[in-house]
């Protein structure tokens, strides 16, 4: 038998520790702003029941499945979005929970597609979903949570902006135009492939529903074709203060087959004209899902984290921020001990065990080393601080790495003196 | 066709957000414990090549897979432990790292075994490894590790011992009386298997290579056969003052083939007498998966979700902390807005942002409500404090819900005043 490759899966990605620290940044940013604006963390699992897809994401995702039969015979994939389960938890356990519910995720998706430069076989999704209100102040309040989360990441105003349209009108204009009600999905994958299509293309393809691309492009081009919602959702949000991050876009349809109303896309309008976030009212799946034992109307959004993650680096002042973020929290070790004396070595894990204890980060070589060994591998896992622990103990000394200055310390109420010297800079405190 | 089922798959769980609170509570405590002994944290792919594992993790495991083709053909497997995977990753990365690698990793993994109460076909692991150290002083930091993880869920001694043994002891008692090489796999299973299987089945296995029940009971029974590595490693926690923790038990050698010699468990010696968390040194694992390219010694180990959060339910005073963190940690919400004056939404839509902004989680009733149904909502979603919001603004009332008294407040400064307020109990403010 050949070895295993030495390699992960094309698609899939190996997250060594700044990879990591970049994605618990996303993480904590997403968890952050969903808390802040009242919504509560749920997981569903990775592996579900293909009958869960088949039906509801419709579009190109059911040829996108890692879809197999598993040791009992049943026919499962891994979820390639998480909306379809929290539909079917949402129906499941709604009871037991106050409307609407107010519900966040942040977890895996798989899609066997193609990997390319801002897309894998595997992502992470932050999902923030409404159940229970019908209302658009619903979608308001997911769009605003959308906004805040940009911000949140240091982006501002001309980074990014929000594409708003509703199914709604669409669905009217067909069906006021003699668009039969069996024509409609058929209709709006036309509409979500406008700016991808050839003009001769979607012309054709119009004109065999008895439609134009003429009529299609005036309704777009009209701001007054904007629905009732549009309306209350620019209210809602202008009193946020955060109207002007909006824009009323009809073209905008989005892929999948379940969603009724609303729809917006967060859209990076300045690098790379990219979606960054998107999602809409889907009033009609948590009826599906549960095969008619529960209706109730739902909105949600899902953000992926491979656009955000490249789109905040590329942008100098969201790549401020994350640096920042991961030198405070994913540095290896704070204060590292070095050991100038072998025989200390029961005294100096003593002092190890006291200062993990008091939560300070810290590291002490396993076997004998020479000093400036010791000193060397201090700087490499970006430690603060070296602690010298050597025969003068209970007296030790606290070296600077950045400026190799020393100053004097004692065993004697060391964790509090440490904690405290972590919270100054690096440079020698005055006395 | 018929409508997919209302349920998750066997063996896997939905998380309701009292569960996702639970599980935050594992991750954040297992995170902030390996952070404070300098590890720093990756992730690997939930999907790999099958031949990772197959000839590497050995035992039952090669039986369990989740396996199956992708749409590319591949022989892929969702992985069942993370060890192989975190092996691939140090052997191609180790020239970017100053040695040892402290690594640890909080994800999933799948196994196909019969569901039962403890047991999933799905489960969160924490990983915890050094690679690139050969002495016990790194087993060593590991299972002192383990014993403040322990101590940080707030098992006290009693609750909790660490059973640690050495697989080399065993090959050197097989070796000393005539055991062939290619017979040692075998023979430590049949250790491995003591505790479970009858006598009279044991003794005829052991009979088959020469040896017999007594000779086996009388090693273990005696303490002068634990390795040197057991002396180093009970020195170094008895310097931190964690060797009370601590037991010789050469009964153990754990299931995973890929293991080389000290080997340890953390046991549940209270409740249940399961195994919380084990793992060992697997010297030879970096060098089989990188096909020879890259040797490094290394020791682990891993601990599940699913005992420590039963341990840590059946057990009072971990419950007790648990239930406190999830209360400051997972609260839907701390202030909910109710607004008596619907005329008022754009303001209070304003004041909303303000707070929201300043990093306190609150809400506000989508759509008009008569005020006891908003109250009713506050009290509901778990809120601390109801701001009342009506025609007396910029003057406002905030209530505390718990005892029903109004404090007045106003929207100049509000969202500092509310954290302050936030800080101080429930009842109402001294003057």
């Amino acid at each position: 038998m050949a070895g295993p490759r030495l390699q992960a899966l094309p698609g899939f990605r190996d997250f060594l520790p700044k990879d990591t620290a970049a994605r618990n940044y996303l993480f904590e940013t997403w968890r952050s702003v969903a808390r802040r604006y009242g919504f509560v963390e749920y997981e569903t699992p990775l592996l579900e029941d293909t009958a869960l897809y088949l039906k509801k994401s419709g579009g190109e995702l059911s040829s996108q499945l890692f879809r197999f039969e598993d040791q009992g015979g049943r026919d499962v994939t891994l979820r390639p979005e998480v909306t379809p389960s929290m539909a079917r938890l949402a129906a499941q356990h709604q009871r037991d929970f106050p409307k609407p519910l107010k519900w966040f995720e942040i977890g895996q998706c798989f899609r066997y597609e193609k990997p390319q430069k801002g897309r894998g076989r595997e992502f992470f999704q932050f999902n923030v979903d409404i159940v229970g209100e019908a209302g658009p102040q619903a979608d308001a309040e997911l769009i605003a949570l959308a906004i805040d989360t940009m911000l949140a990441f240091g982006f501002q105003k001309g980074d990014f902006i929000v594409r708003v349209s509703d199914r709604q009108a669409w669905v009217d204009f067909a069906t006021k135009r003699g668009v039969p009600e069996e024509g409609i999905t058929d209709f709006l994958q036309i509409i979500d492939k406008l700016e991808r299509e050839k003009p001769e293309v979607t012309e054709q393809k119009l004109a065999a529903i008895g439609l134009s691309s003429a009529e299609v492009n005036n309704f777009i081009a009209n701001p007054e074709n904007a629905s009732a919602s549009f309306e209350t959702i620019r209210a809602e949000l202008t009193a946020r203060g955060l109207g002007e991050y909006l824009s009323l876009d009809l073209s905008i349809v989005r892929g999948l087959a379940y969603y009724t109303g609303v729809v917006f896309e967060v859209f990076d309008s300045k690098k790379s004209m990219r979606a960054v976030a998107g999602g809409g009212r889907y009033d009609t799946l948590v009826e599906t899902i549960s095969d008619g034992a529960v209706s109730m109307p739902a909105t949600g959004f899902a953000m992926g984290d491979y656009v955000i993650r490249n789109l905040i680096e590329e942008t100098a002042h969201t790549d401020l921020l994350m640096e920042a973020w991961m030198q405070r929290n994913a540095a290896a070790c704070e204060v590292y001990l070095v050991l100038a004396d072998d025989s200390k070595r029961p005294e100096a894990l003593e002092i190890l065990s006291e200062l993990r204890n008091a939560g300070i980060s810290c590291d002490l070589p396993f076997t004998a080393a020479k000093i400036n060994k010791q000193f060397q591998s201090a700087e490499k896992c970006g430690a603060r601080f070296a602690l010298v622990i050597g025969s003068e103990l209970p007296e030790l000394k606290l070296k600077v790495l950045s400026s190799r200055i020393e100053e004097p310390c004692h065993v004697l109420g060391l964790a509090d003196w440490l904690k405290d010297r972590l919270k100054e800079p690096d440079g020698p405190l005055l006395a």
